[in-house]
């Protein structure tokens, strides 16, 4: 099964990791993303997202895709949460169920690569002084 | 921070996440070993784990350390589960956070790699026909 999901809530990972669950699999592999409290020196004050939902959906299903060419695991969740994204919460959510831990593991760690590489999501970051600065996905290095 | 815990009671994923998140961190690596149903072809009906709890303890702290020697990580936590574990439950959390993603990700694959090798846990297995098997944990491939 794969969860595809674009939020404007806060991201549940227990929930989430139940919802991967399978009864069949050893070995859940989860990588979230939170919003940190600097960038390159600036004290950030919060991140918002915004994404062409369309689009996004289709390259976060992509991304499913190509992980079950590559690796056999059971279920596969994509989330990523848009809108304003306060600092130690979290804006991406990959989670990936697998009989053994080596094919989550992995598909985990391609998963958030292939994400911040190709899914279509601008980040505003707001600085404490108010100043921003939007960013596609692919330059956002923070992760 | 270093959390390492041996418990009876069901792994709390939500919780530990909560404990590890460091508003200095962008991402949280995390891996679950769940107990399966099935272990070369024959049906589990639980799994049974039992620890050498501070020998186990001592080793669990020394892969932290080790992690923190290889990669910049902010907070680590090892726990596992022993008594009975039920199909689906966890045995095992490693959830680790960092400024940066690659240092999680990486720090999680080599925690429970390592976890396996070393920590002194011995697991149960009791199938459907209530026969079972113990196993020291290296030699536990079903993760």
């Amino acid at each position: 099964m794969d969860i595809v999901e674009i939020t404007r809530e806060i991201i549940d990972i227990g929930n989430l990791t139940t919802r991967v669950t399978s009864p069949t699999c050893g070995a859940i592999s989860t990588f979230l993303g939170t919003t940190r409290n600097n960038f390159q020196g600036k004290k950030v004050k919060t991140l918002e997202y915004e994404a062409y939902e369309p689009m996004a959906k289709k390259e976060m299903q992509k991304i499913c895709d190509n992980i079950r060419d590559k690796w056999s695991v059971e279920n596969i969740a994509l989330v990523h949460r848009i809108g304003d994204v306060p600092i130690t919460q979290a804006s991406v959510a990959i989670v990936v169920s697998s009989p053994h831990r080596k094919e989550s593991l992995e598909a985990v760690q391609y998963g958030i690569d292939t994400l911040k590489a190709t899914v279509p999501i601008w980040k505003k970051e707001i600085y404490e002084d108010d100043s921003y600065s939007w960013k596609e996905n692919s330059e956002c290095c923070e992760i």
